[in-house]
């Protein structure tokens, strides 16, 4: 199958003209930029044998139906974060896209099996803090009713934003509607991380998303004065939290894919003369294999414990949010790092530590894989966000290889 | 020599009623509560043969002349923090007048050598952040320059503050006349520390005040995405000021008197999703030997460079403040000592942690020593802050032994 990956670069760039500033890409969800950018991609699909829709959650579906009913789904998103970078997600449209042409090209317009093109509604979560909005909507596992009274910076409802965008998110469940028929769904997305950079190879075959164990933690002691207050007696809740920081990367260093961090201490009184009395922290746990996920938290919290008591502190754990690890199709995977072998010659498996659509799409049980592409730096959500042009093209080239695989094995399942 | 250590309790409650509300005492410095306070104190002085009046930086002094010019000075301050204690500063002041009222009567008028009572303006700097404002002015240690534009939360200039009490920033150096014939100088003061409580002892004598070295500690890493940045690539600014945190204290730990905290930590971005980039924490030092304290900020400092190298990070310090230790008299020291025992029978030598106007008047190069009386729970600057009144009354019989021991050391020398 043809795609022709200098195109996708092309387009990449003109719609960051259309859609982004001196700051990055503005396209976030249920924004104007955002429908600007939809509108631009709609008129991409001129000439093409396709129906269109948008569902009731406000993914756009484009269909090209083929000889089986049997539905190959490519997908991704079109929104952005505010001051985002240029690949992040639109890669994977854009990519998609193309692959669909090379199916239109290759099969006269009628594929063996049908080709469907998704642009998920509000991945990022960027105003509302609620991400994959969209392909949970699709997948059964969205949370209307803590969602929908949700509030951006300006006061905004989250009901009221996707009503201006004719979503009426009492209508959500219509959305899993498109599960009919769904095959297989594929997505390709910059790795927004330093590992393919770090091993030198452009593509890698993504294994899943981890599981994330998310929770606050918080350590109460005695306020005391930092003069008069010997070493012996203090009960030093800061102590105990350090502790803490520096455990959880033992925890996690016994296994190899697993990350965990603290992003946030908060000191109480929090001045130069007074040992902290209380600490808030925060605790970010993630890996692949829920066994490993749950022992890590389980030591963590004992860990605490242990340390609390050491410091004659207490510790109280609160769950910010957690999700299960979601591995992908194992067949899917092989075909996934057969298409980067054949393309880039040298192939790594990983995990990916954020999130995507696709383990939404995954968790409904449909048959999924990602390819990732190296990022630069491993920054991402920044206007600085890059990947070599040569490293896009291969990606491109090597998407187009794993949607054929993928079809025929669609057709042999 | 004989005091009445009853009245003195009943004083310090009367003072409390007036100048207190349900969320304790304040007679914060340069406040009407203040003045009323000084006022209530001079209506205390009716009927004794004494010469009164307020000195360039506005301390208040209170002259017995005696046979000698020679002059022991008993003092302490009326000024409290806003919601203070009841016994911070106004016990010394009252155990000064209880001891100077037993030396009127003993000596029918006139003692072997003056008495002066001093009453400190503004020991606490609680509305300006300037502690120990009218006994440096007397030591000749002020900053005029750089105090004179501080301001309170109003806005209001610290030198705007002082002059409309009467007091003119520019001439504080005509508060330094008040060192002529100045022998020897005593303060009674709660401890605002849990080591005499911890000891079951009522009663001890003060070695000096700890010098203090306080630090603004910095460290830069990289700010990362938690999912998808591996463990062995962070640049963990936390981890490194977590090793510090446990660090000092093992530090601090190798001297028996030293303390260390680190009172502050602030995480950047210090979200739940992000490895922290940026650590500022602070860090407060002390210990009554220089060499020792020298010693534990190099160890610090050596150690924190160590673990910016472990984590990859960098580290700056910047000096918030720091002062040298001030040991007060040997001599005076040792007839604390015998004060105390003559009256509780134990007693127990200290140093103090949190500063006095006695280090101060020390560093005019008067020979100086303080008694500490017990705080139940260690715990002052808050309207709990408690003693129990038999240790009150030994405080005050102890005091006055000590006043008359000095009397006579004076004339010795």
């Amino acid at each position: 199958m043809h795609v022709d990956p200098k195109r996708t670069i092309a387009e990449l760039k003109e719609l960051r003209a259309l859609t982004g500033d001196e700051n990055g890409a503005q396209r976030i969800a249920w924004s104007d930029m955002w429908l600007k950018a939809r509108e631009w991609f709609t008129s991409k699909l001129e000439g093409l044998p396709v129906e269109r829709h948008y569902d009731a959650a406000g993914n756009h579906w484009i269909t090209l139906d083929g000889e089986s009913n049997k539905a190959l789904i490519l997908g991704s998103h079109l929104d952005s974060v505010p001051n985002g970078g240029w690949l992040d997600g639109c890669l994977g449209v854009m990519t998609a896209l193309e692959t669909l042409r090379g199916f239109v090209r290759a099969h006269n317009g009628r594929p063996p099996v049908t080709i469907r093109l998704v642009d998920w509604a509000d991945e990022e979560g960027a105003r509302f803090g609620r991400s994959l909005l969209g392909s949970s909507a699709f997948a059964g596992t969205d949370t209307i009713d803590s969602d929908r009274g949700r509030t951006d910076k300006d006061g905004v409802r989250l009901e009221d934003a996707l009503r201006r965008c004719g979503v009426e998110i009492d209508r959500f469940p219509e959305a899993r509607r498109e599960q009919a028929h769904a095959a297989a769904y594929l997505e390709l997305h910059i790795e927004q991380g330093p590992v393919l950079e770090g091993l030198g190879l452009p593509l890698g075959a993504v294994l899943g998303t981890k599981g994330v164990e998310r929770h606050a933690v918080s350590f109460h002691g005695q306020e005391a004065h930092s003069g008069s207050t010997p070493m012996a007696v203090r009960r030093d809740a800061l102590a105990a939290a350090a502790k803490l920081a520096l455990e959880i990367r033992t925890i996690a260093g016994k296994h190899p894919d697993a990350v965990s961090t603290m992003g946030s201490v908060k000191t109480f009184p929090g001045i130069v003369t007074a040992v902290v009395g209380r600490c808030e922290a925060t605790l970010d746990q993630r890996d692949l294999d829920a066994a490993i996920l749950s022992g890590m938290y389980n030591e963590a919290r004992q860990a605490s414990e242990r340390f609390a008591q050491e410091e004659r502190c207490t510790v109280e754990w609160s769950r910010i949010w957690n999700i299960e690890p979601v591995p992908f199709h194992p067949a899917l995977v092989d075909l996934c790092e057969q298409a980067v072998k054949e393309t880039a010659g040298v192939v790594h498996r990983l995990p990916s530590g954020p999130l995507h659509d696709a383990a939404e799409v995954a968790r409904a049980g449909i048959p999924t894989v990602m390819m990732f592409v190296q990022s630069l730096r491993g920054i991402s959500h920044n206007k600085i966000e890059d990947t070599k042009e040569e490293h896009l093209e291969m990606a491109v080239q090597a998407f187009g290889k794993l949607a054929g695989k993928t079809a025929k094995w669609i057709l042999s399942t």
